[in-house]
C-alpha cells in the first residue's frame, strides 16, 4: 500500500509542479508594464490573474491545514471581485513576490505530508461528509488546482510582449 | 491498497469528467458559425480547438491500448500544422460528432478498467522505462489530458457568442 499510495502523491504532485514552473516561467518573462495588459480584449489583465493565483494558492494553505493564509486580504479584491472594479490593489513587484513565497510554503508543507496524510480530509469538508465521500482529500485539493491553474495558464499565453 | 486504488482512480475520472461535461457545454452554446471566430485576435479559431481536442482524445485511444484512433487523419491537419494553414478542414458538424464519438469511446473504455489496470504501462513507454518510472501508467495520461483540456477550456470561454 505504502508505494502505491507514494506513486499516487508523486502523480499528482508532478502535474502540480509542471504547471506552477510553466507559470512561474510565462510570469518571468513579462515586465511590470505588460503584465497590466488584458489578456484578450475586455478580459481580465495578466496581473489580476497573478494575484487571482497567489490568492487561490494562499488560501490551499488553510483549506490543507498548513496554517493561515499568508495574505488574506487578497480575498477580496482577486476572488469575490472582478478585475477593474478596485482601485488599489497590491503593486505587481509585491504581487509577484506573494506569488513566490506561497507557492514555497506550499511546497515545503508538500513535501513533509506523508502518502497517508495526502488522504486525509481537507479542512472543508465535515467528518460525515468525508465518510460518504472519501475522494474529498487533501491530494483531491492539489488535482483540482492544478486543473485551475491550467485554465488560467491557457490564458496568460495570450498576453501580448510588445 | 484496493480501496486506495478505486479512489485515487475515482479522483482523476472525476476530474476528467469535470472537464470534458463543461468542455462539452460550452461547444453547445455555439453556433457554427460562431465557433469560426478567433478566441482571441490572432489566435487559434474555435472550430481549430474543437478539432485539435478532439485529435489529442482520439490518440489517447491507442496510447491507452483501447484500440486504433478513430480519426487519424486529424493529427496532421489539428496537432501537427497550427490552425489557418489547412484549406481543407472537417466541417464543424462533423467535428462536433467526431468530439462527441471519441469521449464516449473513450469513457466506455475507461468504465471497464480495473484499478490494477490503470497503473499498467501505456504504450508510448517501453517496459524498462516504465520499470523506472511507475508514473508513466494509464491513469497518469489522464491527469495529464485533464490538464491540457483545462488549459484550452481557459481559452475557449473568451469566444464571443455574438
Amino acid at each position: 500500500m505504502e508505494i502505491e499510495q507514494t506513486l499516487f502523491v508523486k502523480m499528482a504532485l508532478d502535474a502540480w509542479d509542471t504547471y506552477v514552473s510553466r507559470t512561474q516561467k510565462l510570469f518571468d518573462t513579462f515586465t511590470d508594464a505588460q503584465l497590466l495588459g488584458e489578456v484578450a480584449p475586455g478580459r481580465n489583465r495578466g496581473v489580476y490573474l497573478l494575484g487571482h493565483l497567489t490568492c487561490v494558492h494562499d488560501r490551499m494553505l488553510p483549506l490543507l491545514d498548513f496554517g493561515e493564509a499568508h495574505y488574506p486580504g487578497l480575498t477580496d479584491i482577486f476572488l469575490h471581485k472582478p478585475d477593474k472594479t478596485t482601485a488599489e490593489i497590491p503593486s505587481t513587484q509585491e504581487l509577484r513576490r506573494y506569488w513566490n513565497e506561497v507557492n514555497s510554503a506550499l511546497n515545503e508543507n508538500f513535501q513533509r505530508l506523508t502518502p497517508e496524510e495526502w488522504f486525509q480530509k481537507h479542512t472543508s469538508v465535515s467528518a460525515a461528509d468525508f465518510e460518504k465521500e472519501p475522494q474529498r482529500n487533501k491530494l483531491n485539493v492539489v488535482i483540482n488546482r492544478t486543473n485551475h491553474l491550467a485554465n488560467h495558464y491557457g490564458q496568460l499565453v495570450f498576453l501580448k510582449h510588445e
